[in-house]
């Protein structure tokens, strides 16, 4: 009788072999699922810059490695003792997992499930082995525990959001990362209500998914600060009612001070979306006295600190940050696709450009020359 | 017709003449108070850490200046537009105000007033002007618009808390500043549960009234942490279930790394009660990934800068503080009141010492040797 489980696949990946070397597109295999694993088929995947920080070995410095962690794709096959999914269901990946089990799943706000800690190391958060091998037959890294820039890839359960099959997998794409931090982060994390006031520094896809929960939620002053004067008309299609370019201000004016005028005093919340030190300190210094929330979602360097005036925070403000927005995967993302779905929330405008996965090396060059938002890769092209 | 309105009144003061001098017993006058203030006969107060910071010159180095801040007293006249306060009121001032229709005390969160916003300078908080003067007719400075060490101070409305006259005086004290400081950061601001798990950084007064609320809270497991072995027993008297002495750890273990492995990965929050940066870098590396929150309580330097890892606030860790732990002190002081007279909150054993007027600098050493918690001043005598 023919052994029905599954096996190896031959597939085509891109393969990141060394810090900023472009990346080059290979056949590799891939094992298939362990226990509580799931394989997954990659419709399309998009380029964050958290991929590029890991890219240019700012965080985690191992290769070779496969990147990408925003993605929808389809199940393949499942492991043993894999429940909730079957071959065919529509999923996106998520960085964070989700058991709803462990102390983590069962409080209120943590969203670091305790089953599948998150590292920035490789290797599947179980039992630290890979399930990528070259045609040596040499490991290839993963990244995060989902690795989608490739055709196949293995993922947890518990990293698995299963979707509507309803939600076009474009949708899917930017709600599985940097839509869902953005969103989230407004929405869950800083809880804005009707009348909020927020400056948002860096309006890239995190920054405009910010903008988009904060309007959601009912700010009425949304600043968003960028160095790219392209970003204003970006801004003003996501909800920025104001519009800040630090390079542009009178030499004696900071960033901090200028956004203090504009919003009587500080603003509510602010949110850093770009992973840079001094800017969190500036992000800090714009919110209010009293109970002024600053929310980090930037990420830069491994040992990167961060600088506050420690009478700031005896003044009531406070700092916080969080992976994706401080979301539930499981329990929140699917709310996002349907809030998007309803229009209640307008993420597609983030997918600028598209490309097939032979042009991977593209939507690197767009996305480090700041002409794109989200690059879609098309896994089948 | 005789004049009834309030006068200048000559009374007896500890003023400090310049930073680290031992204050001197003058006389002074008092003016009356104007529109929207209080005069108050100070019958008792306390030796808080942040006059210490004040008379080092760390903070606002203005002299010369009447210290003092934590005191209970009676109404002896009020300005005009004065409402809710007749002369023989029972009542202690704060270092915050509270006028009920700002956006900050009207908003769940904030305890900042608008109408009287707090500054570390001298000067009343509507008009900046002082209400001291010497037997020379110079001005002598105030602190935080409150300045207990004299027989009479005067105060704005909106820096003054009814109490129920059934309240000892030295309780009142008590919890005017530093006790209402450590009970409303566990109570108000970490908004401890059942179960919870923290570590307190520095057991003198905040800190045990730390401990004292994060008791009343239900929390489970409470970790005291000072370099002082007495503070063991204080420690244990008011809640402290663990304690750590940094200065007796291996060397190559952190006090960080030590709470963390007691508490399983990190505590649900920490306490800085001291006001040194790294000590609040270390509260912060002390609490748990997900949603570990950070409150710092202690007043050091005017510049000091408090330094975190960046990639810590992307794991969902929090740093906050406050003043007055968050109190809204017209509101929650008189509620502390009643826990204490109904013993769910102990803070009597905070008042280690007592003193008349007279030697007020004892007080100063007492607190400097670690060998008093608050030492009560009695204004009398």
């Amino acid at each position: 009788m023919e052994d029905q489980s599954p096996k190896r696949i031959r597939c085509k990946a891109a393969v990141c072999r060394g810090a900023g070397e472009p990346l080059a597109i290979e056949e590799i295999l891939v094992d298939p699922p362990k226990a509580y694993e799931v394989r997954v088929k990659i419709i399309c995947t998009s380029l964050c810059h958290t991929d590029i920080s890991f890219w240019q070995a700012k965080v985690s410095p191992v290769f070779p490695r496969i990147l990408g962690h925003e993605a929808y794709g389809v199940v393949e096959s499942v492991g043993e003792h894999v429940e909730g999914f079957a071959a065919g269901d529509a999923v996106v990946p998520t960085i964070l997992g989700q058991c709803d089990h462990c102390t983590s799943c069962t409080s209120e706000t943590s969203n670091l499930c305790d089953a599948v800690p998150p590292t920035m190391g490789p290797g599947m958060r179980r039992d630290g082995t890979g399930r990528f091998w070259d045609e040596q037959g040499n490991p290839l890294h993963d990244l995060l525990a989902v690795s989608t820039f490739s055709e196949y890839t293995v993922m947890d359960m518990n990293q698995l959001v299963k979707l509507d099959p309803a939600v076009p997998p474009k949708l899917g794409c930017l709600i599985s990362c940097g839509g869902a931090t953005g969103v989230g982060a407004a929405w869950r994390l800083a809880m804005l209500k009707p009348g909020s006031s927020v400056a948002i520094f860096g309006l890239g896809s995190v920054g405009l998914a910010v903008a988009q929960g904060a309007k959601m939620c009912g700010a009425s002053k949304i600043i968003g600060v960028d160095l790219n004067p392209d970003k204003e008309k970006f801004g003003k299609a996501f909800g920025v009612t104001d519009f800040v370019n630090p390079s542009q201000l009178d030499k004696n004016k900071s960033v901090g001070g200028v956004i203090s005028e504009m919003s009587g005093g500080g603003v509510d919340c602010s949110f850093e979306c770009i992973g840079v030190p001094s800017v969190m300190a500036e992000a800090f210094r714009s919110t209010k006295k009293g109970n002024g929330k600053t929310i980090v979602l930037g990420l830069g360097n491994d040992k990167d600190e961060v600088r506050l005036p420690a009478q700031d925070l005896l003044y009531g403000k406070c700092i916080m940050g969080s992976s994706l927005g401080g979301l539930k995967p499981k329990t929140h993302i699917p709310i996002l696709a349907e809030k998007c779905m309803n229009k209640e929330l307008e993420l597609d405008g983030l997918a600028t450009h598209e490309v097939g996965m032979q042009e991977i090396n593209k939507a690197f060059d767009l996305l480090l020359q700041g002409k794109s938002l989200r690059c879609i890769i098309w896994m089948g092209k």
